[in-house]
């Protein structure tokens, strides 16, 4: 086919359009069905995008320097919510979200709400607070028993507090000294330490191992509050119905299962595993019963977990995690979905680390009649050939169903090939990597590399409450915006995807896309109607 | 291959193996011979390179808050140059440059000198300049014919100076406000218009779009000094004697013939292509004199001219550069080695515009037999589908011998398969993608893809003068700290490539290529001589 070979220009126009066809017939919007009305509703959403990128993303904003569409989430995210791109998205129906850590899923605001009522909350500081340290310095919660509660009126901002002493959240944030904004600069300093900040990511601590430092410290914070008995059964429901509200009728979340118990309601560190999938078992069905009564049962079809521990522990210490998971997926065959390990890939151990104790762990699966397949995060990485990176050869080799991120998969062509055959989906998460610094926008997300080699994708949303993109539409919206080949027709695959590739059981995953289809009509016919 | 069929770990460890070398296998260092002392050095360099990892990279260095290897260049450049590795390597034997702009190659500050010395050449400004504007007025060079010189002493920084008038060069540095540094002042003023610097490239321009208005503009500020026959004498033989030193032994260098004319001696603009390329021919001739007379002659090999013109022109004017190529090919054909258009993709003209003319061209060549390869710049973009990616079809279909840049060819399967199976080299300009925005550190470039995918590659500087990376030991040091995967071999493979991929004649290719084999195995030695 070498220019040669052109009779005329027609000629040449013909094998153009032929080669782009052939180039993009692995995506899986290629040859998909499409009907009259999604083809429409495509035409009217790529026609928005291409309005918005001139009228929205083309003006000037306040604190913005260069503004564009896929930019930094952090700063573009104000200006996201001015676009009726977004609005619509907003009402897609999403699917499953396959990958989120439990304890970044609900709004640091909310938490934060949800604590002040409880009188066994206090926190603490390694030193009184003022206007020279508050930046600086981290708030330290804790569940107290009755017995250890003080009346002590004393706050962090009196400089006659004694380092490290508890202090209950009420009175600490009603004496937080007026200087320092008062019981609003209380809330503030939490949510700060519990939250991701622009100037954080995109200057103070930008790289990916320094922003991983700011990212750890979030978790220990705000674990303080969530990980307390009567929080946490508020926690999960929370996560549940926003996530129904943005669209998501699915969920796999992932729980952190390193520490062996969470705090009770009377301040004793004593909760184990298994009341944990009780309370998360309640939590489904009281949503379920909740929306019942609204008449919208379609919309939630429940959740699972994705049992995590941390990939520091040592080996042996993993086996203890093997035999728990499978004592829970024995109590409670319907909640547990997978296994996985968590953390920082780049400084953390890597999978080979690992690997003979999980090829144990399936043996054992096998004798014991139970299946617990690893759902694995691999390559979350700017590593070429370095231990994170090659995570990604041993995630596969130990047989995972799905990879978490992915992100380096794309530098491997036997890999991704074998992802496509095996049909392995990649669980990407768009605004997470940005914030994590592997990229610097959507634009340079390997994404479209993934979707163009025919691999099933699913968009996840990672560690929400403290990126700020709560749901799901803050990652549809990025990857969108940042692609001119991908238009309606591929979020539906995906948000179609991210069912089929759930470990929903056969009958009701067949229920669960059935309902998703029946929305997605409504969706593709609302934004139709909207145009006229 | 599922986890289920391993019997015990030992065989795991050795699927692992097999399967990262399969994963390995396109690439060109993979299956490659590598003789003992290559095996012992790359050792080496691997070792180095960990060590300065820890010592150089880890280190605190004053004004950059976040060093690592890889980073960005503008701000990482002055820690390179402290590191052992990049001495290594800036004696390393680079093969051919294939990828520059002429008028972007020789260092900004010896361009200034060299213009220092020319009374014809004259400067000005939209305005005198002050304290207040100094940083936002532009100069404008000029080579003016004798009768228009003048004799006033009123400098640009005089509040007499009469906005646009015409000063000698000598006079304005000479007289250049003493407040606003005086003649060093000068030099600063005019350096940085022909330069990019890091606050710019990494905040003030911090986009694709607006990165390129500051390098366009680059352009129209040293053009006037370079573009004026007593300068580009000079200019030409320095920018073949600097890459020469820093291990380059051919060059296949882009020349902009969008001007039909340069200016002369005498300050007439009416010097036309023919005599650009008998000043070329010249300067190429009198560095082999200069070089054989050291005892250098095996160190540089020649030069020739990639023809090209800009992509604003239209389809009609692109037919008086075609034939306008063709009658330099005729006479020069030793000189000319192809065709390009070039320009910021994501807002001139897409190639499909140019296309008819372009199949045109190729058949008149053929009815005069003459040879004149397309090597296109194509893909030079974040962009998704738009018009510059899908400059990358046209590339490939107008059967383009290498791809100039090919930064987006990473999402396209399909023509990966065929640049991998046509043998299309790809000229990846790893600093030059960088600066304009297109990765923010070389840790996101898609190099390891191309290279993992079994892509021809040559590393090349596109535009050193503006970018700072002259010659080719920049690229390569962050190419080589980059990754895990690539080391001695992979370099060695680039290089040879460069020749490989060369429009030199057989003859000439074949000794190139013997010529530096011999001075690789050399420098193969003298790295482990040192390390001794």
């Amino acid at each position: 086919m070498s220019s040669a070979q052109f009779t005329d220009f027609a000629q040449y126009k013909e094998q153009r359009a032929a080669l782009i066809n052939h180039d993009r017939s692995l995506r899986s919007d290629h040859s998909s069905e499409v009907s009259p009305s999604e083809a429409k509703a495509d035409a009217i959403i790529r026609e928005l995008r291409a309005l918005e990128n001139t009228t929205v993303w083309g003006s000037e904003h306040e604190g913005v320097p260069h503004p564009f569409p896929g930019m930094e989430f952090l700063t573009g995210r104000s200006i996201i919510l001015k676009t009726k791109l977004f609005e619509m998205l907003a009402k897609m129906p999403k699917g499953g979200l396959l990958h989120a850590h439990l304890d970044a899923t609900v709004n640091a605001e909310f938490v934060l709400k949800l604590a002040l009522e409880q009188p066994a909350l206090h926190v603490r500081a390694a030193k009184w607070l003022s206007a020279l340290n508050v930046s600086n310095l981290l708030p330290e919660f804790k569940a107290l028993p009755q017995e250890m509660f003080t009346n002590s009126e004393v706050g962090l901002t009196d400089p006659s507090y004694v380092s490290s002493t508890w202090v209950s959240l009420k009175t600490a944030r009603e004496s937080f000294d007026l200087a320092l904004g008062g019981p609003e600069g209380f809330d503030k300093w939490v949510i700060g330490a519990m939250t991701i900040n622009p100037s954080e990511a995109y200057q103070t601590h930008n790289t990916v191992n320094k922003i991983w430092e700011k990212f750890t410290s979030t978790f220990l914070v705000s674990n303080g509050l969530i990980r307390f008995q009567p929080v946490w059964e508020q926690y999960i429901y929370e996560f549940f119905r926003t996530s129904v509200e943005d669209g998501v009728s699915y969920v796999e979340v992932r729980i952190n299962f390193y520490p062996k118990y969470m705090f009770g309601a009377d301040g004793q560190e004593d909760i184990p595993h298994k009341k944990w999938l009780q309370m998360f078992d309640d939590a489904v069905n009281r949503l379920k019963a909740d929306l019942k009564r609204q008449g919208r049962e379609d919309e939630f079809i429940g959740a699972k977990i994705i049992y995590s521990t941390l990939r520091f522990i040592t080996a042996e210490e993993l086996e203890w995690y093997c035999e728990d998971c499978i004592a829970l997926k024995q109590e409670f065959p319907h909640l547990i979905a997978g296994f996985d390990l968590v953390g920082p890939e780049n400084v953390l151990k890597p999978l080979i680390y690992y690997a003979e104790c999980l090829l144990r762990f399936r043996e054992r699966q096998k004798e014991l009649g139970v299946d617990i397949p690893f759902i694995l995060h691999a390559g979350e990485t700017l590593g070429d050939g370095t231990e994170a990176d090659e995570n990604l050869y041993d995630a596969i080799l130990l047989g995972t169903l799905r990879i978490g991120h992915g992100f380096s998969l794309v530098k491997h062509p036997k890999l991704m090939e074998m992802c496509r055959e095996r049909n392995i989906l990649i669980e990407v998460c768009p605004i997470s990597n940005e914030i994590l610094r592997l990229t610097s926008s959507m634009l340079m997300h390997p994404l479209p590399i993934m979707m163009n080699n025919g691999l099933p994708v699913a968009l996840c949303s990672d560690d929400p409450a403290m990126f700020g993109n709560m749901g799901l539409s803050f990652d549809f919206y990025q990857v969108l915006v940042a692609s001119e080949v991908t238009g309606l027709i591929a979020l539906r695959e995906l948000a179609r995807d991210s069912l089929k590739h759930s470990t929903l059981e056969p009958a009701n995953k067949a229920r669960a896309i059935r309902l998703w289809e029946s929305r997605w009509n409504r969706f593709v016919d609302s934004i139709i109607a909207e145009a006229v």
